[in-house]
C-alpha cells in the first residue's frame, strides 16, 4: 500500500511540455487576447455591481438600502449615480479597447473621451428607461393572474429582469458602445433563460411570462402592450454569407410584431416578417410568413391513441 | 491630444437633474417601494443561506459539513434547526410588512407575532417534506437511465434541487406566507429553468428529466408517480378580466394530472382540463382538452424533404 | 397588543422531537451520506474555481489577469496548472471516494492514486482541448450574424461556455472518473440552460445558437460541423427496465448525428437514429426516424384563424 | 501503519459529556450571556463598518470613494449619514439592551426609543467632532519632523485613528450610551496599541507620537496643546474597594494635564495629580505627584560600565 | 508626452533573471519551506475561525450567534466541537509535519494519529480552560474600577482575549504539539500588544490591565490572583550558548511569581528570580533579584526642574 | 408605550443642515482629499495583498501555496512577480498623484512613467532583500532560546514580520517614493507593535525580541549584528522649529548604533547619538549621550520597602 509516486515524474519534462504547448504563441490566434492600451477585458463582477446599482436607483426602496425614505432617497440617488458613472465609465472604456484599433500599449485618450461622453449620454437616458420599466411592471401585474401586485413583478419577476437589463443594454447598443450591452444582456440571459439581443427594439407594456427558452433576435422591432411566453422564438430563417462564408452582419431579418400581439408558449416566429396588431399566435406554432392584424394562428389538434393492456 | 474636460460640465445642472427626476415622488408610483414597520424588504442572500441550511439538514452529508457521521448529526440538525428557525422567521415578517395594510412606522406586533407562529408550524412539517424528497429522489433514480445512484441525484440533479425549493415553497405557500415562497420559487427558476409556482399542490415520486423550460402553473394538481421533461408547459388558456381589466385571482386553471401520468419534452397542457391516470403526451404536442386514462397522444409525423444540388 | 411568547413552549419538546426525526437513521435511507474515507463530498465552489482557472489557461488574456502579454504568459499557465492539478486532484479523489466500495474510515491509498494518474492524464489533454474550443469559437462567428468578432465569442457567447465545460467534462469522463464530470456538466446547464450529457461524443466546429432548453443525451454521436439551436432535443425514446423496474444502464440510445447538421429551435429528436449528413431539421419537429443525408424536415404550415369583432 | 481509530470511541460517550459539560447551566453564570429583548450582542464587524463609514465623512476624499469631488460630495455625506444613522442606532440598542434590567423576551420599546434619540444627538455632533480632528491633524503634523502634510497624517498615522475613535467614542461616553463606546476604544487599541478610555476628556490639538503603549484612563482632563509620546501612561495609583471587595467606580483618579504639556516616552503619570501648563516630563519618569507649571522633570542619569575582555 | 515604453524591455531579460535568482534552489536554504508529507502549512485564517469558535463555545452567548438561549445551547455546542476537533486535527497535523523527521512526499499516518489523539485529549480539557477563565473574569471586572460588569470584561478586555487564546495554546503546549501553540499566542500578542509565551504556566484569577507590550516569558510560573499592567517584562536575563553558539534550549530563565503579587506598568524583571507572595513591584522598575514576600519595589522619585524664561 | 416617532422630524431640517455642514467646502481645508488626476488613494487593501505576494516570493513555501515544490516555484515566482509589478506601480502611482504638483483632472503621463520606472527597480532589488532576510531570520534563532528552528521564525515571528515590511518599505523610500513606505510601515506597526520608520538604515543580522513598543526613527543608522527588545526608543532628542514654528525637516537626529550592540526592553536612547560597538544598554535607561565600545548602561538598583501588616 504505497501512494502513487508519479507527481515527481510528471512534474518535470511532461509537466513542462504541457506549459510550453498552451504557452506556444503560434498555436494561440484568437485564443490569446492581447490587451489593447494595456486595459483589461471588462469585469463582470463590476459590471454586475453596476447593474444592481441602477435596479436601485430605478426602483428605489426595492433593493440594496430597501429602508430607503423619502426624505433622504435624494442622497442615495445622487451617490450611487456618481458610482455607476465612475464605474460604467471604465468598463465601456474597456469595451472600446477591446476592439480599438489603435494597438499601442499605452493611455488612449480617445477611448477614454468616448467613454466618457457616452456615460454621460447614458446617465441622461435613466429617467426614460424608468418611465419605461414602470410600464412594464404594469404590464407583468395585467398580464399574470398569479401577479398579487405590482411590486411583486418588480421584486421577482423573471421578466422584468430582463426588461431592465435589456433597456439598459439597448441604450448603451444605441450609443455605439461595443461588447458592453452583449454582456449585460448574456447575464439577463443566464439569469433568467431569457435571450433579448441587446439591438432588439421593444415598446411600451412589455411583458414575457415565465420566459426561459424566449429568444428576441437583434433586428425585432416590437410595438405596444405586447406580451410572449416561455420558449418564443422571434429568430432569422436564414442568413447570407458574403464571399468568404462569413455571415454577412446588420441585415433586418427578424420579425415585426405591431401593437397588441400575444404569442404562446414554444412558438417559433422567423424571418422578417410582420405580426398583424392584435393578433395571436399559439404555442408550439412554427410560422415563417406574414399575417395580417386580428389574426389568430394555432396548431392542428393532435392524435390521440389509446393504450391496450396488451401493449 | 487632451482628456474631455466634460466631466466638470455634467457634474453640476446636468447630473443634478437626473438625480432629481429619478428621485421625484410624483413620478414615483409604485416604483417607489415604501418600507412598511422600517423594515427592510427580504433578503435574497439569507433567503438562499436558509434554503442552503435546510438541504443540509433534509439530506445530511450532502451539502455543507459533509464529513459529518451518524453520532454528531444531531447536534448539527439542532443547530441549523434554531437559524433557520430564526432567519425564516425574519423573513417571513418582511413577506408579510411588505403587505402589511397597517403603514405605520415602528414596530408591527402583528407580523411578529404571525411570523412566529408559522415558523414553528413550518419546522414541524420538515420531516415529512423530507420523507416526500426521498420519493422524488427515487423517482429520479429510476426515471433516468443516466443516473448512477440515488446519491447522485440528490446531489447533482436539478430535478431535486428544484422539487426541494418548491415543497419548501408549497409548505410556505399553505400557510398563507406572503411573497416569500415566490422568490423561493424564482430562484429554484433561475438555477434550474424549471418553474413551478409555489401553489401547485404535487404527489410523491415526481420527477422532471432536464427540465429546462418547464413551467408548472399554480393552481395545477399533479398525482403521484408522474414524470415530466423539460419545455413542458402545464399551463392557463386565458384567464377572465375583471371590471377594471385586471385579471381575476385565484381561480382553478391549470390542469389536474392523474397518477402515472408522463409528459414529453416540450409539450404544452394548457386550462382546467384532467390527463387520466396511466396517460402519455408525447413531445412538443399542444394539448387544452381532457383526455381519459391510458390514452396516448402524439404529434403527427412531419413531412420530410430531399435537399436537391440545385438547391 | 403582546409579543406572542411561543418560542420558550416551542424550543423544549417540539423542538426536540423534530430534531429527532430528522435525525433518525432508520428513516434515513439513501438521504443520509455516510462519507467513505472520512472524505467530503465534491465541492462545487472549489470546482467552479478549477473550472475558471481552466477556462484562463485555454484562453489566455480573456478572463482573469487579463492584462497578461506574451513574454510573461508561459509563467501564468505554469502556476495555474499546478493549482488546477492541486485542485483537481483533490476533487477527483472526492468523487472516487464518494462511491468506493471500500467503506472503511481513513486513508485510501488506491482512490489517492487513481486520482494522480486521472489527473496528470487529463493535463495533457488541455492543448487538444484548446484545439478543439478554438475550432468551436471559429464556428460560433461563422453561424452567427450577430457576433461580431470571434474574441466576442468567446467572451460571452453561452455556447462557447457550455462547450468549454462539456470538452472538459467530457474527457473526465472518458477518464472513468465519477459524479465530477456529471456536476461540471450541470454548472454549465445552471448557467446557460444547455444541459449536455459529460458522454456525448462531439464532433469539431461544434454551435449553439441561444441554447437554452438544448439537451443532449448520454450516448450521442454528433459530427463535425454541427449547428443546433435552443430547445432542441437529442434524447432517447425509451429505456428497458430490469426485472427490479430500474433502467438498464449505458445502452446506446441517443442519436447519431453526421457532419453538416443543421437543427432549429425546439426540434425532438428520439431514440438510436441517424441523421445523415448535411441535412436539415425545422424547429419544433418532433422525429423519431432515421433520415437520409441531405435531407429536409419541416413542420407543416399552421392553419391561420382571423378572430371576428364577436369573438 | 494504520490510521487511528479512535474516532469511533471519542465521539459517543466521552464527546457527549464534554458537550454536556460547556452547555450545564450550573456551572455557567456569567460565561453564557442570556440575551435580553432576544437582541444579540454588539457586532463588531457592523461597528467597524460604521466607524469607517464615519471616517470617510469627517475625512472626504481620503478613505473609501476617495475619487469624490466636491459637486457630489453633498451627496455621498447624505447617504452615508443615513446609514451611519441605521446601523449606528441598531448597534446602539444592543448596547442598552446588554444591560437593561428588562429581562423579557420581546420589543423593548425603552431600548429601541433612547437609542434612536442618542444617534440623532450623535450625528448632529460630527461637525464639532471634525472641527476637533482638523485641529490634531495639525498638531500631528507640527509635532513630528517625519510628516511630510497635514493629508498624510490623515491618511497614515496612528495619533489620528486613536483620535477618530476616541472623539467618537467619547462622545457616545457622554451620552451614557452602555457598552458601545469601550468597544470602540478597544478597537483603536487592538490597531494602534494607544489605549484611551472612552471617558477621557483631551483637548484640542492633541498629538500622540508612534504611540504603542500609551494608556489614557477614564477620568483623566487633558487640555489643549498637550504632545504625549509611545508607552506613556496616565493612570491611577491605586482604587478604593467597597465592602463586598469591589473596586468602588466613578471616583475621579486619573491626572490632569494642563495646556502645552509634552510627556516623552515611557513616563507615568499616576493619580489625581496635576501636570501644570507647559511641563515637560521625561522619559522612563515615574511620577505621583503634582508639579507645577513649567516645571521639567527628568529621570537620572544611569551608570556606565565598561565590558572587560574578561568578562 | 509619451508613455515609458520600458515595460517590453524590462518583461524579457531583466524580469527572467530576478525569477531564476528568487527561484534559485542553491540560494534558498531555510527560505524555502518544503514541505514534508505533501501537508501545506498551517493555515491562520482557519486557526482563527477555530479560535473563535473555541471563544463562542467557552463563552456562550457572547460571539457569533449571540441569540442563543439555554434550550438550544447543547446543540450549538456539539456542533461547534464537531468543527472545532475537524479544524483543530488538521492544523495540529500540519504542525507535526512541519518539523516531522520523515520526509517522504505522501500520507504520514503517524502524523495523522498523533493529531487525532492530541485533539481529543484537548477537547476534553476544556471545561477546565472554561473553569479558569471565568476566573480570570471576574478578576478583571474586580482589578479594574472602569469596568461595569463580569460582562463588558469578557466582551471586550485585552486580558481577557489574551488569556483565551493563551489558556488554549497552552493546553496545546503541554500535548507537545509543535507550531501552533506559538502561532496562537502571536495572534493574541499581534490583536492586544500582550506576548504571553504559550510554556508560561499561569494560576487562576490572573488579570492584566491595558497590556500592550507586556511580556511573559516560556518558563515563567505565575501563582494565584495575580495583576500586571501594560509594559511589564517578564524575561531572561541571558541565556547560555552551546558550542555552536546557538542558544541552549528549554533551561528555566524566567521570573516565579507567587500568589498575590501586583506588578505596575513598565516594570521588568528578569532571571529565574522569586517574586514572594503578596509583593508589589512599581512602575518602571528595572528588577534581576528575588525579593521576599509581601515586600514593595519602587522607582525612587525623580529629580524636578523648573523652565525658565530665559531656556 | 409607543415608539418614539422623531425620526421624521429629524429626516429633513435637522438632518440636511448636517449634511450642509460636513459638506461645505470653505470648513473642509485639508479635511477634504482632492484627488489630483482622478486617481484614488493608495488602497490599503491592495497594498496589504502586495505585500503578502512578496512574502510569498520571498519565502517560498511558507505562505499561500505552501504545498510548492522546487520543480514549480519559477512559475509561481514568475506569475507573482508580474501581479506584484502591477499591484506596485498602480500604488505607486497614487503615492505620486497624492503629492503631484500638477493638479489638472486627467492622465498625469509623469506620475505615470516615474512609478513604472521605480517599480522596474524596486523588484530587481528583491533578491538582495531576501539575502537580508534570510540573515534576520538566523538572528532571530539564535537570538532567542525560545525558537525551535529558523523555520518557526520565518513562519510567526513578528520580527521577520517587521523586517520584511520595513525592508521593502526602505528601499521604495531610497526610490524616493512619496507616501506608500509609510503606510507599509504603518501596516507593519499595527500588526506588531513595532514602529520603524522607512528611513531607517538596518544592517544585517538584525534582530528585535517580542518588539511591542519599539521605535526606531526616521534617520537611524543601524549596524550588523544587532539586537533589541520590547519598548526600545531609538528616537529624537528634539527638534528645531523653522519661522512658522514648523519643525524642519531631514535633519539627522536619530541615534547610530555601531554593530554588535544590544538594547534591552524599555530602554530609551534620543538624539544623533552613537553606540559604540558591542555595548549594552540595560533596560527602562534613558540614554541621551554617545557612549564608546564594549561599554555597558544600567539602571540603577531599586530601593525595596517592606509592607508591614499595619499598612
Amino acid at each position: 500500500m504505497e501512494l502513487y509516486n508519479g507527481k515527481d515524474k510528471f512534474f518535470g519534462r511532461r509537466f513542462n511540455e504541457v506549459v510550453e504547448k498552451l504557452s506556444d504563441q503560434k498555436t494561440f490566434g484568437d485564443m490569446f487576447h492581447i490587451s489593447r492600451h494595456d486595459i483589461p477585458m471588462p469585469s463582470l463582477d463590476d459590471l454586475k455591481e453596476i447593474i444592481e446599482l441602477l435596479r436601485s436607483v430605478l426602483f428605489p426602496g426595492y433593493f440594496r438600502n430597501s429602508e430607503i425614505h423619502s426624505e433622504i432617497v435624494g442622497y442615495y440617488t445622487g451617490a450611487k449615480l456618481d458610482r455607476i458613472y465612475r464605474g460604467l465609465c471604465e468598463q465601456i472604456k474597456r469595451g472600446f479597447c477591446f476592439s480599438c484599433p489603435d494597438v499601442t500599449d499605452g493611455v488612449c485618450i480617445d477611448c477614454e473621451n468616448k467613454s466618457r461622453i457616452i456615460t454621460e449620454q447614458f446617465i441622461e437616458k435613466l429617467p426614460e428607461i424608468r418611465r419605461l420599466l414602470a410600464l412594464d411592471a404594469k404590464a407583468a401585474f395585467i398580464g399574470d393572474p398569479a401577479a398579487q401586485s405590482v411590486s411583486e413583478t418588480i421584486f421577482c419577476y423573471p421578466s422584468i429582469l430582463a426588461m431592465t437589463y435589456h433597456r439598459i443594454a439597448h441604450e448603451l447598443y444605441k450609443l455605439q458602445v461595443p461588447l458592453i450591452p452583449r454582456i449585460i444582456s448574456e447575464m439577463a440571459h443566464s439569469k433568467t433563460g431569457i435571450d433579448i439581443h441587446p439591438g432588439a427594439t421593444i415598446g411600451e407594456y412589455f411583458f414575457i411570462d415565465h420566459g426561459t427558452g424566449t429568444v428576441i433576435g437583434e433586428t425585432c422591432v416590437i410595438g405596444k402592450n405586447v406580451r410572449i411566453y416561455q420558449g418564443v422564438t422571434l429568430g432569422a430563417k436564414s442568413f447570407p454569407l458574403d464571399e468568404e462564408g462569413n455571415p454577412i452582419k446588420n441585415i433586418p431579418r427578424h420579425p415585426l410584431l405591431e401593437d397588441d400581439v400575444i404569442i404562446y408558449s414554444g412558438a417559433t416566429v422567423l424571418g422578417r416578417i410582420t405580426i398583424g396588431k392584435g393578433s395571436e399566435i399559439g404555442g408550439n406554432v412554427w410560422l415563417t410568413d406574414s399575417i395580417p392584424p386580428k389574426t389568430k394562428v394555432m396548431q392542428p389538434k393532435p392524435p390521440v391513441t389509446i393504450i391496450t393492456d396488451g401493449e
